[in-house]
């Protein structure tokens, strides 16, 4: 499986916090962003006045993206002055206001040029999420008031791993992952349509043999997600595939609502797979270590944790001391959803949540600490967090090994 | 404009309050739903055992549906006992599982038959608002413990409302409302593309003469917001059918990922869309009235309300008295980000927030109302409320009246 690389996709990306004048129409109408000068280095030297394809987005932790596609003007503001040297600046469009004014002074650009010559103007909250997520993904340093770049071409860097391209699905850069080499097996177990989420999942381990679920949980949970992703994104391409061939357009008129329904059952389709897979698999690990716990189970007021260990019926029983219990949620991205699990059994004081999300900003790692909430990260994603949330989170490994002794 | 009528799409709905019995496989694996007998008025009496296609969706307040297209069973529990009456039972099949299993005990059911001859089962949780929004746009008495149910073929009512068609859209079914009539205005003004948000809503408010911004707010923002939504759909149909007739196969390849990028774009085209508009029109009533105020002005920490009045230099003088500030949030749907509104600006010790989402349950205006948050609501959709929340709603009128008062 090939996963791409971060070259193929940008050629620079540079980033700084953004002033007043910048993004606020009160102090400016400039609709500069200063500083970017060095971006000469991808862009070349400006002609008077060169108009490059630019999508502005707006990123936050709560909402969907806000998203423009528009240009953005990248002149030399010294055109006029031929015995100076050329001064260049990047000024975002007019039509962009909409989105550009969603920032504010203090909050985060990231300007990325990519492979097909196109501009990304990134927007964020400093101390979010997609903030750090981003710096880490494009490895930069937190922006000051000077905008910095790097230069992603000169980086000998690994394949994308399962974090950074999650991260770039939330900037919508789709990575392919679909590999006909399973196309054959996936059609002759299930045909051209998927199955319940519990059997595609069981399907993915089966074909995932040389892991260790007792010896290396981690990296083997990491396995089995991406190798079911893989078969996911194959079987969805191939039923996408036929469903294009059949066309929209029969007898010279068009579908559009069945175009419309399709395309939801599509997306509907991928957000729900994510967060069941999780789940199957964890199951499954939990199987391997022989541990006693129940998927779905009730506490108090109908609520339902994803994981209760050893079950809800000693979580009923007065008698079992509380110490013994342990509560799991598991969420494939937190956002700010992961207070759910708070209310999820009084009895249990410190829950513990599972999350494939990379880079939670420490502003939510501590507000969870403050909440006794222990937050569980695979491994191979605690890369992207910082290096004194990484001495807080539990590996996988972990919170086995804490199950393990309050079964002892 | 045709805006279509419930019994276009549905036959029959009932409701009950789920037991145990009914979802917990702890319980009973029964996988029946109790008392649907009354079912006969709509699916005929029962064949030894017959299935009928079935969506089964489970909605929250916080999350995407969780949908699955499966099927139901229609069956004589005593088929075999010829000389006692028949007694039908609906059966949900197994693999729906993982989506009735997402309920508890005490739960809501809705059982809908579609003009389709489809059954949809929703399941919610009692006291969401999505349980009395449905209560509301099928016009069921809240559920008990019984399966009571309503024939919709037999009701004289009016067309569907705005809050009838966006509870419709929560459960995915999508009332067109197109109009071709209005094509070649639309082409006219802006070719075969979207404009910016605030033209679009211009152009619509300027085609909708027969409206009274100062006397009539209310029905004058639902007019505008309903003619803006027609507009809307017709030009993205005329798109949608452009884009569809290119087709997505080129050299007898298919392009999947073009498939994927355009109805995503389509997606988030529709999510933004409506934000934007509820804020356009607010503000054109704002400038009939003629009162000051500022839309994204700053106030402490960067944060900036949606309307704040007279704006934000009031806000940031001291001198200027705090009553006579006035902060409006404004959401065309609530879910529970109504919360962020409370940290948009200390010195407003009430906020208002104005919504256009229908019949917000109970728990969350009596938490609105704890946590000094006033929410305003378009006389027109007021309907979609329990009578005690409505006296404590306020309208646009209302505020109005309230900002102007502080005025002068």
């Amino acid at each position: 499986m090939k996963r791409g690389y971060l070259a193929d996709y940008f050629v620079g990306v540079g980033t700084k916090r953004l002033s007043g004048t910048e993004v606020d129409p009160a102090i400016s109408n400039g609709h500069e962003f200063q500083g970017t000068r060095i971006l000469q280095a991808f862009l070349g030297p400006p002609s008077t006045r060169r108009s490059i394809p630019c999508t502005y987005m707006w990123l936050t932790d709560e909402e969907a993206p806000v998203r423009l596609d528009a240009t953005a003007t990248w002149y030399d503001s010294r055109a006029n002055q031929p015995h100076r040297r050329p001064e260049p600046r990047l000024l975002y469009t007019a039509e962009a206001e909409p989105v550009v004014y969603q920032a504010s002074e203090g909050d985060t650009l990231l300007v990325c040029l990519g492979r097909d010559a196109r501009l990304t103007v990134l927007l964020c909250r400093a101390g979010s999420d997609i903030e750090q997520q981003l710096l880490w993904l494009f490895d930069l340093e937190p922006p000051t008031a000077q905008f910095s770049q790097r230069d992603i071409r000169e980086t000998d860097q690994g394949a994308l791993s399962f974090a950074a391209r999650q991260i770039l699905e939330a900037i919508e850069v789709e990575v392919p992952v679909a590999d006909d080499h399973w196309l054959e097996a996936l059609l002759k177990a299930f045909g051209p349509k998927f199955p319940g989420t519990a059997a595609f999942s069981s399907f993915a381990r089966d074909l995932c043999p040389e892991v260790d679920p007792k010896g290396e949980p981690d990296s083997t949970l990491m396995a089995w997600l991406e190798l079911e992703e893989t078969l996911f994104f194959t079987l969805e391409r191939h039923i996408i595939d036929e469903r294009l061939r059949t066309g929209f357009v029969a007898a010279s008129r068009t579908d559009v609502h069945g175009f419309i329904a399709f395309s939801l059952s599509v997306q509907n389709r991928r957000k729900s797979r994510a967060g069941y897979s999780l789940e199957h698999h964890l199951a499954s690990i939990f199987e391997a270590h022989g541990l006693a716990f129940e998927r779905g189970g009730r506490t108090e007021g109908n609520k339902k944790p994803d994981f209760l260990f050893p079950g809800a019926a000693a979580y009923r029983d007065d008698r079992f001391p509380d110490d013994g219990l342990t509560l799991l949620g598991a969420k494939s991205t937190c956002k700010d959803r992961w207070r759910q699990v708070l209310s999820e059994g009084a009895r249990v004081r410190r829950k513990h949540l599972v999350t494939l999300e990379p880079g939670i900003s420490r502003n939510q790692t501590d507000e969870m600490r403050a909440a006794d909430l222990q937050l569980v990260v695979p491994a191979p994603i605690q890369t992207s967090y910082l290096s004194d949330q990484r001495a807080w989170l539990f590996s996988l490994q972990d919170f086995l090994a804490l199950v393990r002794r309050r079964a002892a």
